[in-house]
């Protein structure tokens, strides 16, 4: 069995964040699967064939480059940010387990990259800066009561919160609701950083206070980022402002 | 004004998880400044000057980094990892909001890297597929109460945890304690997994129950994911096994 499947991150935006062993992962492959436009967003090489599927198609198109990898082929399956956080890694590990035993017997590996949080978070300071989690707002597949209890967890111990997939055609209120429900939490002024379509050029990171931040300013290419209760702005004259969360916890909620 | 201020992340390990948006931000630098293993990471250049600094210097590094990027110099401050997940673009933040106003003038970038959690996570498959947090376990700067607290929220909530700063030689115990704690909330059979020096020669990842983790397989350098109670490990003949959380939190936990 000589079959080779790698899950390449391929971080945010453009080549910038690809790192190295990103591209090189890339090179090698012979067949290249992935939800079409980050399959867009890699450079053509003679003899390496593509395999576009539509973004809900995770786990259908785990299985198609499991398949491939199996005939003994180098398959490459290509993931936006990193492939571990929300993205094709675990698709591809829920088909290993499901699938036939050959699949335990290829060789694969996942080839981490820039995870949307982190861009965003670099874009505007250092909001990341202490304890945080990164929920998913969508509840496709789990169930909404869940992602209250644990966005309710997170605010109430004092987690900055990344939420990741806020909004889409079919789930157009729970970020509004999310955001209702850290507001019991946190203070009014707290942050809120929308981060849409980091790395690219219609790029657009702002920050707004929790009581009046405005869910419509988000979409399917948004990360939200809502702050703690210690998470600070540092406003700058002729300058965005810069958004962190300080490394000492007690010293500053004192 | 003209100074230039770029926090980098160089990621874990070697050059091959260094982006090429960080490699142009350290090679178009006049000065670098970081801990001292960290900028011997970075390629020599003819006309850099280097500003090494120990480990635990991080408000005075960045002072003496802003300081010069205030007298007109273009100044890079490397980080391990990413420099906004527990490193110093907080710290940057936290010099220029207590600096004088000329720190607020400066052109400062945040440029992003492979965090610790993404790396480990990438070797053993996909523990970070579902919610997940990352906490520091190190209370020098915040009271233990807290980090009990948080690592409370966390695991009955059923985020995946990543813990971070696990051990010091002036920190033995937290890691011990922080696993018994987690242990109340968990499964016995839930994996931990012990990443230490990813990406680098010496290289070790391991996967342990939760209930026979043994803490002292933990050192500075090592990076601990604490998997959720759908955590799931995937055996594989003659290879390693593969730990990842399902995206689908409701079926699997049923």
């Amino acid at each position: 069995m000589s079959g080779h499947l790698a899950v390449v991150g391929l971080g945010p935006g453009d080549e910038r964040y690809v790192t190295p062993e990103a591209d090189a992962a890339l090179a090698s492959a012979q067949a290249l699967y992935g939800y079409g436009p980050y399959l867009d967003r890699v450079p053509l090489r003679a003899g390496q064939s593509r395999h576009p599927s539509d973004n809900r198609e995770e786990r259908g198109r785990a299985a198609a480059a499991l398949r491939h990898a199996a005939e003994g082929a180098r398959v490459a399956v290509v993931s936006g940010g990193d492939p571990g956080v929300f993205a094709m890694a675990a698709a591809v590990c829920e088909a290993i387990e499901c699938g036939p035993d050959s699949w335990r017997a290829l060789d694969v590996a996942i080839i981490p990259g820039i995870t949307a949080m982190l861009a965003v978070a670099a874009r505007i300071g250092a909001p990341l800066g202490h304890d945080f989690c990164a929920l998913s707002l969508s509840d496709n597949l789990k169930p909404w009561e869940l992602v209250e209890r644990r966005l309710d967890a997170a605010a109430s111990a004092g987690l900055v919160i990344a939420l990741y997939n806020p909004v889409s055609r079919t789930r157009p209120w729970q970020l509004r609701r999310a955001i209702e429900l850290v507001r019991r939490h946190l203070p009014a002024a707290t942050p809120v950083i929308f981060g849409r379509s980091v790395g690219r050029p219609d790029e657009q990171v702002q920050v707004v206070a929790l009581d009046i931040a405005d869910t419509a300013d988000a979409d399917m290419a948004t990360l939200v980022i809502v702050g703690s209760g210690v998470t600070r702005v540092i406003h700058r004259p002729g300058r965005s402002p810069l958004v962190y969360t300080p490394r000492a916890a007690a010293e500053v909620s004192a």
